[in-house]
C-alpha cells in the first residue's frame, strides 16, 4: 500500500543535505562567514513552505511501488524532492526582487534582511548550483543521471521563459490592459508554475523508478500542465475571492497589475463602461480602486464562471486520468493524488 | 602548426548560436517580444568584450593538435568558445546589479536600460541556461557530454563561491579594512577570475579532444590558476597605475572600496599614521581622498613590489610549464601562450 510522506519526517531529512552542501562547498576553505551565510540562505528560503512539490515525489514513488519506500529509496527520493524545493527557493529568491516583494511565508523576503540585498542574486544563483552538487553526489551512478540533470536544465529554462513573459506582460508600473490577454495568461500559467511545480516531481519520480518511458512521460505531461493551469487559476480566484483567514495573505493581484485569471476572463465579457472602470482601475495601489474593479468582477459573475470553469476542466482532467495506459507502469492513481490534494480547495 | 583563431571569424560565428537559441525557445510558442527581448540579451551582453576567454578554447585546442582546426572541429570549438563568453555574460549582468555599476564595456550596463531594470536577473538565468541548451544540442553524442556538463556546473559554482566572498569582504557602503586580508583578496581571485577564465577554456578544449586524464586536469589546473591569479593583480595594479588611456576605463576600485591587490599589499607595511590615512579615505567616492590614498602606496613603493611580485611569479609559472609532462598529450605551448598574452600587459 502507498503511504503518504509524512512532511516532518522529510522536513527532518532536509539538515543532512545542508550538511552535504558544506562538506562540498568547504573544500575551497572559504571564510567562515561566508559558509555560514551560505548555510542561513540555505534555511532561510526552504522554511515555512508547504513542501507540496517535495512530498508529491515521495508520494508519487510510493504509489507506482504499490508500496511503502525502503530506506534507501526513501533518501534518495526524499533528496530528489528536496532538489525541487531548492530550485522553487532559487526562483522565489529571485522573484521577489523583480516582483519588489515584502514578504514571503510570513517572513521578510531574503533580499529585505538588513544585510543582504542585492547579493541575494548570487545566493539564488548558488541554491540552483545546489541541486548539481547533490544530483551528482546521490546520482552519478543512477543509470539515468543525464536526464535528472537535464530535466532540471529544461524546467528552468521554461520557467524563466514563463517568468519572462509574466515580467514583460504585466511590469509593475506600466498598466496597460490591452497588452493583456487570455493566451498570455495561459501562457505564464503553463511555462512559470505547471512545468516545475506539477510535471518536475513526477518526472523525477519517473526517472528515478526507471520508468520514464516516452509514453509515460507524454501521458503524465498531458495531465499534468493542465492540472498545474487548473492550481494556477484556482490561485487567482483565491487571490480576488478568498478570504485572508482562508488563504492566509491578503490578495494582491489586482494591485499588482497582474495577467491572472480573473482580469483576463473578465475583458471579453466587459462592455464600454466596465472596460474603463478597469482600465481606470487595475494594477495600482489603492484598496479604493481594488474596491471598483472587484464591483465589476460581480457584475460579470465571476465567481460562478470560476466554480463552472472547475467542474469543466476536473471533468476533463478525470477523464484523462480515466484513460491512463498502464502498460508501462504508470497509475493513475498518481493523478488522482494530485487532483485530490487540490480540487474544491480554499487556501 | 598551430593557428590563432581570429576574433572576426569567432564573432561571426555567434549569430547561428542565437538562431539556435531563438529555435529552441520558440517551441513554447512564446510571444513575439519576448522572444526579442531574449535575442537582445543575448546580443548586447556578448557585444565588446576581448573575447580572450571564448578565443583561447580554439587556441588551445588548435596547440594541443598541432595543425589548424577542420571545419567540424572549429564549429564545436568555437561553440563551447561561446559558452565560455555566455558564462562570462550570465555573471557580468548580475555582477553589475550587485555592485550598482553603471557601464561596461563602454555602453551601459544592460540592467540600466530603460526598459530592463531587474527582470535583468531573469535575463542572466537565460544566459546560464543557454550554454546547458547548446551543450545538448551540439555535445549529446560525445563521449565526455557529463563531463562538459558538470564542469560548467563545477566552475559556475566556485565563481558564486568567489562573489559571496568578494561581497561580504567589500561591502560598498561599509569601509571596514580590518576585514581584509591577503588571504581573503587570494581566495576571491583564484575562485571568482581564475576558474572560469583560465581554467575553463583549456579543460574544455582538453575534454573535446579526450585528453582530459586526470593527470593533465591537474597540471593545466596548476599552471592556470596561479596564471589567472597573476592577471588579476595585474588588474588590481593597472586599476590604479594604468592610465586611462592604456586601460580603456577610469579606475575605481580605491573608491569602490575592493578588496584587490593593492591595499592588501600596503596593509601589512604600512605605520600607524599611514594606516589611519588608509581608513579615512579608502572606499570613499571622493577624488582628493582617493589621491591621499595613492600618495600612501606611494611612499610604500607599490609600484616597485607590484614589478618584483610579477617577475617572481612569472619566473615560478615558467618553471612549472618547464617541467609539463607531455606524456598524455598535453603540450607547454598551450601555457606559454596563455602568459605571453598576458605578461607585462599594460592594458
Amino acid at each position: 500500500m502507498a503511504q503518504k510522506a509524512s512532511r516532518e519526517d522529510f522536513e527532518a531529512f532536509f539538515p543532512t543535505l545542508i550538511n552535504d552542501l558544506s562538506e562540498q562547498v568547504s573544500t575551497t576553505k572559504l571564510p567562515a562567514n561566508a559558509l555560514k551565510w551560505f548555510q542561513d540562505s540555505l534555511k532561510h528560503n526552504t522554511a515555512n513552505g508547504k513542501l507540496n512539490r517535495g512530498l508529491s515525489v515521495l508520494d508519487t514513488a510510493s504509489i507506482l511501488l504499490s508500496r511503502p519506500l525502503n530506506e534507501t529509496e526513501y533518501t534518495h527520493l526524499a533528496t530528489l524532492g528536496w532538489l525541487t524545493e531548492l530550485l522553487q527557493a532559487f526562483f522565489l529568491v529571485s522573484d521577489d526582487i523583480m516582483d519588489s516583494s515584502h514578504t514571503r511565508r510570513g517572513a521578510p523576503c531574503w533580499f529585505r534582511l538588513p544585510d543582504v540585498g542585492m547579493i541575494a542574486i548570487n545566493d539564488a544563483f548558488m541554491l540552483e548550483s545546489s541541486i548539481y552538487i547533490l544530483l551528482k553526489k546521490y546520482f552519478r551512478d543512477h543509470p539515468k543521471y543525464i536526464d535528472f540533470v537535464e530535466l532540471f536544465h529544461e524546467v528552468s529554462f521554461l520557467t524563466e521563459v514563463g517568468q519572462l513573459c509574466d515580467l514583460l506582460t504585466a511590469p509593475e508600473e506600466k498598466v496597460d490592459l490591452g497588452n493583456f490577454s487570455y493566451e498570455k495568461s495561459k501562457f505564464i500559467m503553463v511555462y512559470k508554475t505547471a512545468y516545475y511545480s506539477f510535471h518536475l516531481p513526477v518526472a523525477l519520480a519517473l526517472l528515478y523508478l526507471q520508468l520514464a518511458t516516452p509514453g509515460n512521460l507524454k501521458q503524465s505531461h498531458d495531465i499534468l500542465i493542465p492540472t498545474g493551469v487548473y492550481f494556477q487559476v484556482q490561485d487567482d480566484y483565491l487571490d480576488v475571492y478568498g478570504s485572508p483567514e482562508q488563504i492566509g495573505k491578503i490578495g494582491t493581484d489586482i494591485q499588482d497589475n497582474k495577467c491572472g485569471w480573473a482580469i483576463n476572463e473578465a475583458l471579453p465579457l466587459c462592455d464600454a463602461n466596465q472596460r474603463r472602470i478597469l482600465e481606470d482601475n487595475y494594477g495600482q495601489k489603492d484598496k479604493e480602486k481594488e474596491k471598483k474593479v472587484k464591483a465589476v468582477f460581480e457584475e460579470l459573475h465571476l465567481k460562478q464562471r470560476y466554480l463552472d470553469f472547475e467542474e469543466k476542466e476536473v471533468t476533463r482532467i478525470r477523464d484523462r486520468i480515466a484513460h491512463v495506459d498502464d502498460s508501462e507502469g504508470l497509475k493513475s492513481a498518481v493523478f488522482e493524488s494530485f487532483l485530490n490534494k487540490i480540487y474544491r480547495r480554499s487556501k
